[in-house]
């Protein structure tokens, strides 16, 4: 199934306790577009201004990644985050951020894009991810990620947003925020009272949660001694759970349980480096072999 | 295989969110002896103080828990807890703690509980456990737990305790503390190296990791959506760890994983009432019943 997503693009520059990176790809729309790309072919939708270095795109060159909505605005800037895990390597200290092209208009979504039936709305403010899902009258299945700005400053357009999409990919203190619930359990209920029909939490190294009507599952981090960047896990998680469910072409429970493993294997490759760094590197074997190695350790 | 526990018995006074409990049983061996009971037979040893009223012991009446080691101390006060949970679930603040005959010499072990096989230390001072470790020559599996006071202040004792016994018990917050190291594999690959065979680290809502030379073990909590009181749900765990292992005679890797997955399921019915209330209720067919629950949300 063709699977899309719109999202950042950005410049990062990115502080750990295992060094720094000045300059690099990032973004959500990059991480969440690399990461499907192991599982089904991926049409990208966003914008970078003209300062953006073009080899930056050179990234997909081998990859069933589809740049067609890509737009690079003239006399716009791209997007640019500096961020540090010193004090935490779970939680990124915004240092400066300079929302440039992104506080523009949306990117055009080419009209040979129109017909995706897969849809992540990485996140943004709720009412352009409205305007955007409207874009795919054929959606089948449209899935968005929020933040805690969104939760604070814009409730009546995230509930409508809630109302209009199947999924909703969020973390542990973003859904705690939404529902004013502190068991995560209660707050993935109350999620779906507000219309999606199944919710993720990502709760980082410690796994994530998956709520539906019928089903309830739960599943650690894949077990990483050593994290060096987790700038990217969430949306690399999110693209592999998509590209699964567009590969597999529907969202069962026990697809979306299938996706969720994916798109914990995949996040544990990305934060094993700085920035794209995990993710160029890997195959579809290595993933596999990982899912194997995952699923063994959790037996008992 | 016979299976001892040394550690306190206490009143408890308990507040969270879910209301408020007076001078309710408590303490480490309790939770752990009946937890444990549902696996195999249990032999207690703790002091009280003549303060304790006697029908506290009754909810072992119908239980595989030899008391003998319980020794009623004249003229002593019984070890006195009060805790609450209102500002945060998942970390007791002690609002009051009188250690009364804790704070006295160890209680004296029955000889005819020498010959124990399956020892489990609760937390007490290292120096005590490696003591009453030695009362123990026949000891098979020797597994402690400890806390954030012994790794500051006794550093020296704890090691040498970690020199003695095959496995260790401790929080996620412990762990760092004892090794230095803020990643968790990490910090239980330090703790192998000071002595014991394996080490469980309890992340509390985020389940628990078991260590060893040949295995890694990640297992999420029961997905709970109600928490009354959190209190005993670690030494519970401990129990039905232990328990099972007894039970089991062994502590392989296969064994080890049944074991965390026994201890989560208990600690998962304790949580549900405040002090012993959900585990007296309790059933191995319930047990048995949530252990095929817990895997089948666990299955991708």
């Amino acid at each position: 199934m063709s699977l899309i997503v719109t999202g950042s693009i950005g410049i990062d520059t990115i502080e750990t306790p295992a060094g720094r990176r000045d300059n690099v790809i990032g973004g959500s729309s990059i991480y969440f577009a690399y990461a499907a790309s192991f599982f089904t072919a991926v049409r990208l939708v966003g914008a970078v201004g003209d300062d953006c270095p073009p080899e930056v795109f050179d990234i997909f060159r081998d990859r069933p990644v589809d740049t067609a909505g890509l737009e690079v605005r003239k006399g716009s800037r791209t997007f640019r985050w500096h961020g540090s895990y010193l004090s935490d390597i779970n939680q990124a200290q915004t240092l400066k951020v300079d929302l440039n092209v992104l506080a523009e208009r949306a990117p055009a979504i080419p009209p040979q894009f129109r017909d995706s039936r897969y849809v992540f709305l990485a996140n943004t403010h709720p009412l352009l991810q409205q305007q955007l899902l409207a874009e795919f009258p054929r959606c089948d299945l449209a899935v968005a990620d929020t933040m805690n700005l969104w939760i604070q400053n814009e409730p009546q357009e995230l509930r409508r947003l809630l109302g209009r999409i199947h999924g909703l990919v969020l973390n542990d203190a973003e859904a705690r925020m939404l529902t004013d619930r502190t068991n995560l359990i209660q707050a993935a209920r109350e999620v779906l009272k507000m219309g999606p029909r199944f919710v993720v939490i990502k709760k980082g190294e410690h796994g994530c949660l998956m709520c539906s009507a019928d089903d309830l599952f739960v599943l650690p981090a894949f077990p990483a001694e050593q994290v060096v960047d987790p700038t990217g896990a969430g949306d690399s998680f999110a693209g592999g759970m998509m590209g699964h469910l567009a590969a597999a072409g529907g969202y069962s429970p026990a697809e979306l349980r299938r996706a969720l493993a994916y798109g914990t294997i995949i996040a544990s490759f990305t934060i094993s480096d700085f920035s794209l760094g995990g993710l160029l590197r890997l195959t579809r074997q290595e993933i596999d072999d990982r899912w194997r190695q995952f699923a063994a350790a959790l037996q008992f």
